[in-house]
């Protein structure tokens, strides 16, 4: 049976010959693809589509290896699709925000503004400190500072004698920052540490919905702007900063995909000739109307702890003027970028389903017999999990102790092998090592191997085993011998899997109440980073 | 007389009204300007252009001022026009490179590294410390790190368990870094620390060379290419990023401006259907042979201390495979970009042409008589910041004490006001101030005012004055009163500019030897900044 698109789907072969499991990154060339490549068999079954290549090689392809999920078409996020376009009523009932002390301690909260500066394009953060740097704080809860020739935080307040037009008392009109730069920051963050002149208001403006405004009423303008690279320039004593890009960036399939809009930066277009530049600065001058109507104007005001994240590559920003006799305006700044804002939310989204998953797991084959003790094994877990916090343990041992026998489930939304007796502290750690560091894993991993370890270093250690535990050491290889058990303490994390081999030992006691696995959420999401 | 052009032309009105001269900033949306805008008069002469709008605006283009330079038409230089594009032979007689301690001390040295970087996209810095870290230096010469996932800066050697290819003794096949990223990080630098291992040579392919190639051969293929969005994408446990973005990506006017190279990191493609599906991977696997091609790959080794700086957007790199038990391999890597590169570079064009500009009114104007006194001009500068030099005064203080007196000159070169005695302080302190900070402009600015001071201050100053001072102080305003000299004494620079006045008065031996102007010209050039 011949398959369709050979290379494109051997391309995509999931082996672990052809991929790295973990990053998915490919161990192989598109040239060491050989001419010619077809398929020899192709069998579709339950399980999937089986191929053996005509080079040798097979692949599987589960079913539903190439099933779309919700975020398919939608790309890197970066164009109109996908994404809310607004105009200022959409905003009546209020803005996308969020307290900063329940942002930084419910990952829900994150993945809402992070998810809105996405789609919308912005998000406010109320109550953050009013100290200077803090700025830095909230870019360094889902990305990197960029610094720039204006240094790593930059002060928008009234300078002596200012050489940039930011740093006056006077309006400044929606525009995005930077467009001199390439690549231009993509996100920008302002942070309000003093807001009391009269006036100093902030606007935004969605410039994806001007430019579809623009798309809408004036084709040929849009097109003009889209196709024309403008020379934007920014110079002062210690930068000479240019680049050369269209107002309207679209994708190679014509989405819309990055604004740059500020007349203040622009230099002299030397492009285009005769007609063309009059029609380039009509349909300029059409786009500058939409940007300034009414209904698209976003306009708030930032107090003190405000702090504004948007989208530089989409929102204009803008402020009316203030006056400067009747108090002060300072806002603290910085750039960061989008990629790394959506790797954090899909990561944060990643690692709440994969705790949606185990507390599933645990409320479910949990609720199961736990090898003949009296405790159930979600009990069983959640006790250990309960005695290591109670001892103090740091975070990452706490769950360890809590997660250790999840090897013992079968869940297919875990995907777990069955472990067998001997194998299930690894195959839980090496779940685990998705979503948590080594150590959280590895005492997890040589938990079995703590056991046999204590019964031949430790006198009367054996004697206390439960008869099941007793059972299953012997289908774990017995005790140590003396040469394994000093290479076992010699190792990396061997006092870590003794203590929690001792929790687990401890948590077979049907008489103590164990906590709900909810309780350690937290810690597990902030161990997992 | 109607104008052609008149938005464009009244968009680059080069008055203070209309722009900041400082940043080249308007000051106007480009909605302000009327609809219907025409010119009123508008009348040539050798002085320029000048025009009174129909809003009564009046603006004056000096001639030439639309004149273009030898950059025009390359935009921000970030196309395949203006790039020398290259095979290995054109590197036959040598890699463009530099000695580190020579790039530091030598601005024109700076200078040809960093055109190499922007025209052949690499330069390899030698002799560099063989310290960690040193790679943020390096970058720090020119621009800004981007931290990313990998941190501030990454290790490239062999890791245990990698997660990342980059990170084993394997062969690494061309291709950029990061496509998973956008913004990608358009700069790349490596520094070798250690590289004692058999294999291990590093490689270099020019991505817009091999694309133009495939223009060439294959125009069906090339357009594929630069037309289909691809979905690049890396996951480890602590991120997950994504970009869809083209191979081969084009400015809007067909150039190419951008090369995403890498198989390892090509997620499932799932745009395209049928018949392009297939046709796009005929053309991947066409580009991917064209990247292979012998004469296309320059070969090098990185010994300790060399640094490689090279535009990730356009160069794929590579490195052979190397044997771990023969030897070490260690590379420290980071991130940068090439915008603030080419403002650098720019800057240090700027100043050194500045600098070209003040060593020839020194030679020129300044071998003129100097008010009536025994020396030249120049004579009396020179001596000015030798004396300043010799006291130990720091470098801002020894460039006020040589530059005290340029608002004497009148060259055309400098575009200088003539200074009346009175204002050649000022006069001198404006112009310098577009290439130095207030510690050096501040004091030429006042070291009028501070004669003044010292005749009322200081007891037998006035008697020490030449008789060609004492003539220009009834000129300058006389002494100052006691109320004046005491607000001057408060006031910042009072004491430099006191310092600077004291050389002045003493720089007038005609039987002192004075050094060149060329040995100030790197103290200078790094006030400049």
């Amino acid at each position: 049976m011949p398959v369709p698109h050979p290379y494109w789907l051997r391309d995509n072969c999931p082996c672990t010959e052809c991929r790295n499991p973990r990053s998915g990154q490919k161990r192989f060339r598109i040239g060491d693809l050989p001419d010619g490549l077809t398929a020899t068999e192709a069998v579709e079954d339950a399980a999937g589509l089986h191929v053996l290549w005509s080079d040798g090689h097979r692949s599987c392809y589960p079913a539903g290896w190439d099933a779309r999920d919700e975020d398919s078409g939608l790309g890197d996020h970066r164009t109109e699709h996908g994404k809310r376009l607004w105009e200022a009523a959409d905003f009546a009932r209020g803005l996308p925000e969020a307290d900063w002390p329940t942002y930084l301690a419910d990952p829900e909260e994150r993945i809402a503004v992070l998810a809105a500066v996405r789609r919308s394009g912005f998000a406010v953060l109320r109550g953050v400190p009013v100290e200077e740097r803090r700025v830095l704080d909230v870019a360094r809860t889902f990305g990197y500072v960029r610094d720039t020739n204006y240094g790593e935080l930059f002060d928008v307040r009234v300078e002596p004698d200012a050489v940039n037009f930011a740093f006056t008392d006077a309006a400044v009109a929606p525009h995005t920052d930077n467009p001199y730069r390439d690549p231009v920051p993509t996100l920008q963050l302002l942070h309000c540490l003093r807001n009391d002149a009269a006036g100093g208001d902030s606007g935004l403006v969605d410039g994806f919905r001007a430019a579809a405004l623009l798309r809408a009423e004036d084709p040929e303008a849009f097109a003009l702007l889209a196709r024309t690279p403008v020379p934007f320039r920014y110079r002062d004593r210690t930068a000479d900063l240019a680049a050369e890009m269209p107002m309207i960036g679209l994708d190679p399939r014509g989405a819309i995909r990055e604004i740059r809009f500020n007349n203040r930066s622009i230099d002299t277009l030397r492009s285009l000739r005769g007609a063309e530049l009059d029609a380039f600065y009509a349909a300029y001058r059409r786009f500058a109307e939409i940007t300034l109507r009414p209904e698209l104007q976003l306009e708030f005001r930032l107090g003190p702890g405000d702090c504004l994240i948007f989208d530089n590559t989409r929102l204009l920003h803008a402020r009316t003027a203030f006056e400067q006799a009747t108090g002060g305006r300072h806002l603290q700044g910085c750039y960061a970028d989008l990629d790394s804002l959506s790797s954090t939310l899909s990561v944060l989204r990643r690692n709440t389903a994969a705790l949606d998953e185990l507390e599933a797991l645990f409320a479910g084959e949990g609720a199961g017999e736990y090898l003949g003790e009296a405790v159930t094994m979600a009990e069983h877990m959640l006790q250990a999990g309960a005695l290591a916090r109670a001892a103090g343990a740091p975070p990452a041992l706490v769950a360890a102790a809590l997660l250790h026998d999840i090897g013992h489930f079968h869940g297919s939304g875990l995907e777990l092998m069955a472990g067998t007796d001997n194998r299930h502290g690894e195959t839980a750690a090496d779940w685990l090592s998705r979503y948590f560091p080594a150590a959280v894993t590895e005492p997890v991993r040589l938990h079995v191997p703590a056991k046999r370890y204590l019964c031949t270093a430790e006198p009367g250690y054996f004697a206390k085993l439960s008869p099941a535990s007793v059972h299953t050491l012997s289908l774990q290889g017995g005790p140590m011998t003396p040469e394994d058990a000093a290479a076992f303490a010699a190792g990396p994390f061997a006092a870590d899997a003794i203590a929690v081999r001792r929790w687990d030992e401890a948590a077979k006691d049907p008489a103590v109440s164990t906590p709900p696995f909810a309780e350690f959420r937290p810690l597990l999401l902030e161990l997992m980073g």
